[in-house]
């Protein structure tokens, strides 16, 4: 089994090093690891280290840093632009996303959407989601969650492909650059409005499909990334 | 959006046609489709057909069969044998593979399946898991769940994969049959036990990794469809 994953805000490179704070009390007291065991550490931003326990008291523990690596970001980078579901279901495509291996995700708060964000808790909600997933699936960077945007707010860049169960296009027959940045759209439960799909493609995104099967927002963005990634090498 | 999918024991190639039943109450008084609408029928067996409604009533609509077919089976098939997991896990896990295209599904009881099926519950709700994704995803064909089986009675077939995150072998770099089945063998929250990957080695299975991030056995056969999708074409 791999080793569990703690975040911290500045990667130790060798020595002693107390993780304390909530990843602290959460590797002693919830997971209870203890002296002699061994843990990774991220920084969310690439930086791992490998470091072995020597001391385990309530709440924190004492370690002794092994090996610290850089794992270089993603090129190129897979951005998705999912639209916001109902809760449940968002915070789902978020996970899977986070553990397939997505850069950036931008809450898009589509014509469609059914929820409609008003505070600022979903938006806690997928950032807390993602960084649970990217401990569980041991991601060394940290994908970003964005501040929602509407349709109007939608500044898209590097090669855009917009996932649609009409498209002529497979995922697997698209053109991919070999670096800089992909976004990916994909719509809410109830589907992108003929309107947001005309700004898109006005906009020089091309529609693509997977399958002939209809994927439903929470597993779309995941099964795409799957894709992607199979071509680009990345798996 | 597309049509409604209601599955039926025996497809009308054409002409009039009741449904009722519990589909026909799910969509005579939970959809409340009514008279002009459209919808889809099919029979799970790669039936499929188009149908106006002509009349609604409590439990039941009167439709008119407009057009049938019949989708060939996917070759080469995926069969997915999916380590047991805890209740809602194992079951996202069916209907993530559901959506994304898998064919067949053996419930596994693995060494270190921390969930043991002690009656026939967790296996039915797996079959109305797969149903009702099937349904969701207008899938021609229902996917087959077995009866589950431990590691001794596991008798796999065709091209076996043992997706595990130590294999040297990228999932995008095995070698796939052109048809016949392929099996993925997906290991329970706990791994896959020494004895028994010696034991799928021993039969001829290759063990394979899915890039370097460390994959939920509820996600890790859906990510693998979705990669041999792109890699057969499916996509």
């Amino acid at each position: 089994m791999s080793l569990p994953l703690f975040l911290v805000a500045e990667l130790p490179v060798a020595g002693g090093f107390r993780l304390d704070g909530p990843e602290g009390h959460h590797a002693a007291d919830v997971q209870r690891i203890t002296a002699g065991e061994r843990l990774l550490l991220g920084d969310g931003r690439g930086g791992l280290a490998t470091a072995v326990v020597t001391g385990a008291r309530k709440g924190a523990l004492e370690l002794d840093v092994e090996h610290a690596e850089h794992v270089p970001a993603h090129d190129p980078s897979i951005t998705v632009v999912q639209g916001i579901a109902k809760g449940e279901r968002g915070e789902l495509a978020v996970q899977l996303m986070t553990e397939l291996g997505v850069d950036r995700i931008v809450p898009w708060q589509a014509a469609r959407s059914i929820a409609r964000w008003k505070d600022a808790k979903p938006l806690e909600r997928w950032r807390s989601t993602v960084r649970e997933a990217a401990k569980q699936s041991r991601r060394p960077w940290l994908p970003e969650v964005t501040e929602p945007r509407t349709s109007r707010q939608l500044h898209l860049t590097g090669a855009v492909l917009v996932m649609h169960e009409e498209a002529a296009v497979p995922l697997s027959a698209a053109e991919l650059p070999a670096e800089g940045e992909i976004t990916l759209v994909v719509g809410p439960e109830g589907g992108i409005a003929p309107e947001e799909l005309d700004a898109l493609a006005a906009a020089g995104a091309r529609p693509v499909r997977l399958g002939r099967e209809v994927l439903r927002t929470s597993s779309a963005g995941a099964a795409a990334i799957a894709a992607l990634s199979t071509r680009l090498g990345r798996w």
